[in-house]
């Protein structure tokens, strides 16, 4: 078995796959012949011995230089991430190791919204324009922050990602509904509080929302899920998240729901348009923490994929 | 058994006995008459009957005035809080119910460093100054965003708030050094990375830290426990926080090991002196983050006291 990476982004080293990581890698797995590459010409010159390649983009053409591939593999967890007709015979793979990287980054986001972490998190530093509330500011605290202990956390999208997140939030004692096409059997974690329902049982629930988190993908119709209306049936109280796909989310309508305070923050990493324009009204919006699709950075990226991908080779 | 109850305190609500909080506990506890005092007036009234008091105020000469006591309480942590000396038959009782609010800050606020979601809380946004930085800041994770799974974190008192931290931080796959005076038995939660140790046998650990929470009292001659040797022996990715009491740190000797990077970052809840100084080097200090001593704000907080204090009484 012959694995052709060709995993490098210029603009986050732990999405670029380094000696390192490849030699650890190979180390765990003599069976599996790694080659990595740095360069699209390095990459083209090995594809026609390749069994699998691992990559961030494939070119349609390249299928008709590699006559051995059976696996087209990326990093990338959305279903919809290549753009390419494999020819038969060719399986696609995507990541599936992204859960515990993101969990986490999704733990101390919603901690960091309801005890106002993320909020004052500059409140007190001299470099604040807000010189009147720097000194001493517990007026941002009182009457809003509050513990996560017992609060109702919707997950949008309970696939593995969603379903980690909902373990670590059981984790400090909030109930989870999690929301997903088809129930399955109920996690291990779950207790009387938690439950699975499909979107269209959700409705009557929002009302009931204090965090509302969207792991939803892209390809599935899941398209403006998070509108207006849904929007409106929240309570002023709930946090709203999208750690997802961009789509998932009107955005627009959240940034006005923000602005009237119709609901009481955002956490964003993903956007309809990525990288997200400079004149999108959420770069404003009232309580809104935008991030730039980093929610699964760590040092460990690519080693957590490689193990998960030796599996299925 | 009367418990006379004066808990105003203006600047938090959440520190601020309401009726419908103390309604409650007489519910639930119908053995206990309490009697909820909004002014010092009202509370010195109610002294010559009470058995019990909660403040957070008292005078030495209302004990003159307070034959029936037996219990002096207070919510705060701290064995220093009163600065009075009780009578013989009188006992002084300090609140133990701030572990689970104050550890899930600390999660999140661990959290929120590992995965540089604090540092870059604003980044993105509009009314930020740095022009440049806010379109698409991904440099602002990639190099430094990590995961806490594995990390090494040490607790400095890991008392019962220390240890929920710990509990808290091992959810997410850390590994838990507690420093405390008397080594008792371990959590049931420790696995074979964690240990518990002494302040004296910490020394050789420090450069093998990620995360140095400082949950210490302040009446125990932990004075400066985090001084220069301290700072200059961790190593510089680590991160340090403190919730417990101010002494604890050298202010002074933080904001340099910030400013020469020996130190990867630090959040502090807590303060030496309190409010904190508008002047005070930590406001401008590299990486350093500051709360107005909150840690504990959640509205059941008070709730959560009574529950506990009831037990005693």
């Amino acid at each position: 078995m012959k694995l052709v990476c060709y995993l490098q982004l210029p603009s986050v080293a732990e999405f670029s796959l380094t000696n390192e990581i490849a030699n650890e890698f190979t180390k765990a797995r003599p069976d599996i012949e790694l080659v990595n590459c740095f360069t699209e010409d390095e990459f083209i010159e090995q594809l026609p011995t390749a069994d699998a390649v691992s990559v961030w983009v494939f070119k349609q053409e390249w299928f008709a230089i590699a006559p051995k591939l059976k696996y087209l593999c990326t990093p990338a967890a959305g279903r919809d991430y290549f753009k390419v007709v494999p020819p038969a015979g060719v399986e696609m793979r995507y990541g599936s190791f992204h859960a515990p990287i993101m969990a986490e980054t999704v733990l101390g986001i919603v901690i960091g919204m309801s005890h106002r972490l993320l909020q004052n998190a500059t409140a007190m530093r001299a470099d604040n324009d807000n010189q009147e509330a720097k000194a001493w500011p517990r007026d941002a605290f009182t009457g809003y922050a509050t513990r996560c202990y017992k609060k109702h956390a919707i997950i949008l999208g309970f696939g593995h990602i969603g379903s980690e997140i909902g373990r670590l939030l059981k984790g400090i004692g909030c109930r989870i509904t999690g929301v997903k096409r088809t129930i399955g059997a109920a996690p291990a974690w779950f207790d009387a509080d938690d439950r699975q329902v499909t979107l269209d049982k959700l409705a009557p629930l929002l009302p009931f929302a204090d965090h509302v988190i969207c792991v939803l993908p892209s390809d599935t119709g899941a398209i403006h899920v998070v509108d207006k209306e849904f929007l409106s049936s929240l309570p002023p109280t709930a946090f709203i998240y999208n750690v997802g796909r961009g789509v998932s989310i009107d955005e627009e309508a959240l940034a006005i729901a923000l602005n009237e305070g119709k609901i009481a923050g955002a956490v964003l990493d993903v956007f309809e348009k990525e990288p997200l324009s400079i004149d999108s009204p959420l770069r404003t919006a009232k309580n809104c923490y935008l991030y730039p699709h980093v929610s699964a950075v760590s040092p460990d990226y690519l080693s957590l994929y490689l193990q998960d991908l030796a599996k299925e080779l």
